[in-house]
């Protein structure tokens, strides 16, 4: 399938037009922080703001790495004509401030890199900096879209007729394009997605967009995984990951922890969506995980669920061990989490 | 201990004062709905008002019976003067209203048969029915908070110095008793309580309690026990229980089964607080779980957390079988679940 196609089984919130698109010299990001709520888009006339619109969670996911590259093409727009020198500081500057956004984003960071080693090239040779970064930036993207679309298949391929799939926050296209390609294939499937508070991206993202695409989809607290488990609702949990190591632990939004451990106790298997293992985390020790303001743990939307003055505690992650994980799921097939270090490691064999 | 040294102990939410008070001929009913936000109470001047904010979810634990036995003592006041017959037909009117507010609360429903019993025999004897019942609903309250304290002492056995303590929704007076007297004993605690949605009752009310009671607490999301369990932050489970049955498997609000596997992959005990096994109920196929409204699962203190579209599912409580209990304390010290049915089964020891 190629990236056209694909775009046309997703969701709304997941179409390459909805994600980030540069428009007249804006970049133009769908806001995932007013979704179901309002379809909105947040327009960016600068660098500048493109990012504060990052830093302030306009998008999350594969997101900001699309409006962090679009940004750059925005830079490239407001020094044409200038000297190279000039052109490649502000390219550089431009660069520095979009890495800056998403500190522990290490694929944002890379991306960034790359997209400044070929504006560098273009000045140089004294090209259009700014269409030839677009062209590439949109052949980056649909590459993408194309990588989503087989990882996708690979998932479907785990899901048989009948199934109940529980998952956790927003895996996003890979996970939304198994459902809809295991839909076309006339299994059929029911979702269940606890609401993953704070910030209730299950709630918000997932539910709506599983609806969309036309497969059944219930919304539970986060408390709820496991009675649905026991009764027998639930035969395959999927989630996306933030991180996995070479040894096969998975980092992934808080609460995917805790609901494959009950998925294991039930005997329903767990598999994780990811690029790969990242070669510089060899192993759980190597983990930093995010502790936010307790502030955000007091709010719901904004509405305090408590007493301001009482404490609260916001780790935003989790990690779930190897053996709780039955598979994951890249675009080179579906791993044995064991077996990460031999494919990704140093001298792997991808 | 006496009534009054627990009360004293106990922090606002769970004084017998704040529960519910009879107040000349008028019913004073703690409003836990508001609560911290507010500390407000409801007034109710009749037997129907009673029956309608019990109904309304104004109180809720222990507190529903002791405002339904006031609701006795105010239709005694009601019908005061009357005729023999006309004042039972009236206090038999209240107890079956009364009766209806919880249907599945059968101890609610044991508590207004004795107490209409009483009401016939004073009726009998020509008494102040109003004054001699309300003399006996005190006589009950002040009993029941000697045994919270009992209970509460053997809870507060089980606490360690230095220990974390998880907890799950509002496991209200022995409870509070425990973490009360673990740390008059000089015990350093530290409670982690999930926010327990829908309705935000660890947020909400244990929280703030704990709190109260200079217990250091933090509330964490729902979708969090496991990772601070990882973290070794915890070395007990404690919670209550709607239902406990012969064979051990308890009941109790959403999320308690899932943090007991949790809990037990980690290596850390589950206590559950209870009156004791319920002799009706001989195992897991005699439990029917209340499944709400799907609507209450899509807001959060009136906020929605979706589009409203979007289906959603909401099963009040759960079950934990008693492979994952550790024990169960009661006024009769801290018992085996499989002890259970020996003890209060059909000829059993209690």
């Amino acid at each position: 399938m190629n990236a056209t196609e694909i775009n046309q089984m997703l969701p709304w919130l997941l179409r390459r037009e909805n994600v980030a698109v540069y428009q007249d010299g804006k970049v133009v990001i769908g806001d995932r922080r007013k979704f179901p709520f309002e379809k909105v888009f947040v327009s960016c006339a600068s660098v500048e703001e493109v990012a504060k619109a990052i830093e302030d969670m306009v998008t999350q996911g594969g997101g900001p790495s699309i409006a962090a590259m679009y940004g750059m093409a925005l830079a490239a727009r407001q020094c044409a004509g200038k000297s190279a020198q000039n052109q490649k500081a502000t390219l550089e500057t431009a660069r520095q401030r979009l890495t800056q956004t998403r500190p522990t984003n290490t694929s944002l960071a890379r991306l960034l890199e790359k997209t400044m080693g070929l504006a560098t090239e273009f000045v140089d040779h004294g090209a259009d900096v700014e269409s030839q970064l677009l062209a590439w930036i949109e052949t980056y993207r649909d590459e993408n879209y194309e990588r989503y679309g087989k990882v996708g298949e690979y998932g479907a391929s785990l899901i048989d007729d009948g199934d109940g799939v529980l998952t956790m926050c927003f895996a996003e296209t890979s996970f939304l394009m198994s459902l809809a390609l295991a839909k076309r294939a006339g299994k059929r499937i029911h979702v269940f997605t606890p609401e993953t508070r704070p910030y209730l991206q299950g709630a918000r993202l997932t539910a709506p967009s599983v609806h969309e695409i036309g497969v059944p989809v219930q919304i539970i607290g986060d408390n709820m995984p496991a009675y649905v488990l026991s009764q027998g609702k639930i035969q395959k949990y999927f989630t996306a990951a933030d991180l996995v190591t070479l040894d096969g632990h998975v980092v992934n939004k808080i609460g995917t922890f805790q609901n494959a451990i009950t998925a294991h106790y039930h005997g329903v298997p767990y598999f994780v969506y990811s690029g790969g293992a990242d070669k510089k985390k060899p192993d759980r020790a190597s983990i930093e995980i995010e502790e936010r303001d307790p502030a955000e743990m007091k709010n719901c939307r904004g509405i305090p669920t408590t007493d301001q003055a009482i404490d609260a505690y916001f780790p935003a992650f989790d990690i779930t061990p190897p053996h709780l994980v039955s598979g994951v799921v890249t675009q080179y097939g579906i791993l044995n989490p064991y077996d990460l270090k031999r494919y990704f490691g140093e001298k792997g064999l991808l």
